[in-house]
């Protein structure tokens, strides 16, 4: 049995055997990304000396990769969402937030993040991130103007769209193009900056947690320069380190259905070590087997006229719901192949726009051709498109509920995109779980107890949302900033 | 923030604070169900000195309370296979074993499963573990007769039935009804007894693992006449403290998708407190978030002519698989309703032997008047009957691939049972996940490296099975009581 590392992430260190605390600090932070920053600076208002590790040579985690769209509203509304005409509630975000996770759902969690919403896209405001007060009114995936504000998730589709009313949440930075995380993280950056009491570290790795002898989190070891430190942290350790997708194993060990997936969507350093390093010292994962996949078939928006179906001819879902839920709901079928059913006007708009890189599967000018070309037993996609065409007709789409204004008979000649995952198309997935926490940002074991001078927050925690079938663009970033800020207050506090 | 209680689950114990041995052994085992009987035994007869705790007043677990099937096979057949007419091969059961576990699927543990069955078989029967040498050619979920073998799972379904040589693996013990169980146990039991090496401590209840400074496990703490013991394991621990499906939080916070199920299938001890005990020393857990969740549709067989339809009235499976499976395909359903749609005749056999105890949801003299009795859109069942029909006429089941042996046309009069879980139908469920092991039952970390001094078998530890929808019965005892030897095996070894 080989003897195990001790600055292996899964193993921590005993304060009994650090002889010497190289670096002190109140509070310490893994990750310089949406997270790590907005803990710094909260931490750093509050009067605590931060250090930040961060594993890669600038600050920008995967917040930067990303569009940096923020889901936001509830309380009246946000100063966008009211400029722009949306009177949100908190008790409507609270139930769509609260539908989206499912049975998943951490009620205290998502509760606080509502009602402290607006809250928070104040402080965002005054640290300085631009927001345009207005909207765009398109289905889009990301915004590309610099409207402020747009519907980002599955507000207006059903069943979400009888459970609360639809308000558009996803604020968007006050930059054109999708550039919101680059910017996101340059204001973040320059927060830390101008504070002298918090000191950031490019290039440390966070090896591992220090536990004293009643298991508190007492510090950290990094490396630096190829040197090991110690690091004394009196507040506590936030963890921020991101998620696990980009580490393989450990997506098939955890979540294999991610394993269908082409594009892990991240950063190189997430590898799950702050997760693990959480793990080690009692620190509970929870919902390690979810994770975000999506087959992002719009834009263009035209795309939700067609219908997707499965090897059988079956439709399977309403159209207009987000990417992500279309994503889900493709790997729940049982079916070899999925197919998106276009009339040949909306192919060309696909041909123009689209990156998702889905295939064409088979055309027809008629359907029975159709079906033939696609290997379809003769019929049943002919029926199905019947009764859409029918269900067009009077305007309301009784299977599956597409909104009205997205029902158009499809009449041949049609085009069927491969939507398979593996077949050609982009299929995007980053993981939903981690270690468990209040809703304050403290680490819990599996009981839910705290585990004193540990905090998580941003992928390295499982926050509000915990499902591709539920998931709304801007929830991450969203999640990781607000639960960042608020670790960073808790571990201020304790620090002293 | 409340001190840890010290002898929490969660919460190891650490040797220096461990004052005075209150027993010492080689071999401690948790749990005397199936797999704790057996590491006993192996580990006995390995020339240790072992010690059971268990919970309970008397022993038999899980394994007590189920049918005992056990399923074994491959290497050319088990002497009830080849007496019974089936030469089973091991890569046919290794291939059909793989495609049960699908992605999660941990080859090494499944080809040692499969390599080493017979031999297994072999030694059941050198405990005195009675198999009748005949085969019963029936669709059932367990056996009411004494033959010992019987198809118990996926293996002649569609796609399994593609993949390998269907061939039954369930064997049965040699006894009238559904009583494997507790002869079963108290086989096990007696050669437990018989051992003078092995001392059984009933009413005891293990508290947490004791842990020395390198991480090793040395021994557990356990409660018995309400005082603590520390009791020293010089081989080491095996837990075999069954599952978690009692342990309705933790289901709730790790199987979310079980909360449908309206049974849990399992003893009282099922808490989980095993795999805590295990996480708590770095064990890592894994699938987690899978069980076993059933719609036991059958018996009587003959429901398998019928159709399982959602509630658009599309079918969505091939209504021969074993029940597990369509259980879990029901709860991947987009749809509030499943049907199960039976000819008349065919219900009347339902009435008379079923146990699923799922109401009739409607019933027509047409197929008209049956969707609207169930409140679906008109016209899509009867498009699903007419083709379902045609494929019965022409003996291929196009869409879904039940095999031919099971198509008749359904005609009306016509009757529709609600399989909806929450509305009336028994959904037994139980854990899959568990301590991630070695195949020899070596406890494992994140990294996959052994935590020296722990072992897992049965329900404790993550086995060979998986996921509902490739279960078959036998595969968990067989699993518990093959992995627990195995475990018996090491620890008795490391214990010199």
């Amino acid at each position: 049995m080989a003897a195990a590392s001790k600055t292996n992430p899964s193993q921590p260190r005993h304060s009994r055997d650090v002889t010497q605390w190289d670096l002190e600090t109140d509070v310490a932070i893994v990750g310089f990304g949406g997270a790590g920053g907005c803990a710094a600076i909260e931490a750093a208002d509050a009067g605590s000396e931060v250090r930040i590790f961060e594993l890669a040579s600038a600050s920008g985690g995967s917040t930067a990769l990303s569009s940096a769209e923020i889901y936001m509203g509830g309380g009246g509304g946000t100063r966008v969402q009211r400029a722009s005409g949306f009177e949100d509630s908190t008790e409507d975000m609270f139930q769509f937030m609260m539908a989206c996770a499912g049975p998943q759902a951490d009620e205290a969690k998502i509760r606080n993040y509502c009602e402290r919403s607006v809250e928070h896209f104040e402080w965002l405001v005054d640290i300085g991130v631009p927001f345009k007060d207005s909207f765009l009114d398109e289905r889009a995936i990301m915004c590309l103007t610099d409207d402020g504000l747009l519907f980002t998730g599955n507000e207006k589709a059903y069943p979400f769209s009888t459970l609360a009313k639809p308000c558009p949440r996803g604020h968007n930075l006050y930059v054109e193009g999708d550039n919101g995380g680059p910017l996101f993280m340059k204001i973040v950056t320059e927060n830390v900056d101008k504070r002298d009491n918090i000191h950031v570290h490019y290039e440390s790795r966070a090896l591992t947690l220090i536990v004293d002898d009643s298991d508190e989190v007492v510090g950290l070891v990094v490396r630096e320069n190829q040197r090991e430190l110690n690091v004394r942290a009196r507040g506590g350790v936030i963890l921020c380190a991101g998620g696990f997708v980009m580490n393989r194993e450990m997506v098939a060990k955890h979540a294999p259905k991610l394993t269908q997936g082409t594009e892990p969507i991240g950063n190189p350093g997430d590898t799950g070590s702050g997760i693990q390093m959480g793990m080690a010292v009692g620190g509970a994962a929870i919902n390690m087997h979810e994770g975000f996949i999506s087959l992002p078939f719009y834009p263009p928006a035209s795309m939700t006229y067609g219908i997707a179906v499965n090897d059988k001819g079956q439709r399977f879902i309403n159209e207009d719901v987000y990417h992500g839920r279309l994503g889900d709901f493709v790997l729940r079928q049982p079916s070899e192949r999925i197919y998106l059913i276009l009339s040949v006007e909306h192919y060309a708009d696909y041909e123009q726009v689209s990156y998702l890189g889905a295939p064409v599967a088979g055309t027809g000018e008629t359907v029975a051709e159709l079906e033939q070309e696609l290997g379809l037993r003769g019929g049943v996609l002919a029926h199905t498109l019947a009764t859409y065409n029918e269900d067009c007709a009077a305007g309301e789409d009784t299977l599956f509920h597409k909104a009205p204004q997205w029902l158009q008979a499809l009449e041949p000649p049609l085009v069927a995109l491969d939507l398979t995952p593996g077949r050609g198309a982009f299929v995007p997935h980053f993981t939903l779980g981690g270690l468990d926490t209040l809703p304050t940002g403290e680490v819990v074991d599996e009981q839910r107890r705290p585990i004193p001078g540990l905090y998580a927050a941003g992928r390295t925690a499982c926050g509000v949302v915990r499902r591709a079938e539920g998931y709304a663009s801007g929830m991450s970033v969203g999640d990781a900033t607000f639960t960042g800020r608020l670790a960073g207050q808790q571990a201020a506090r304790r620090g002293g």
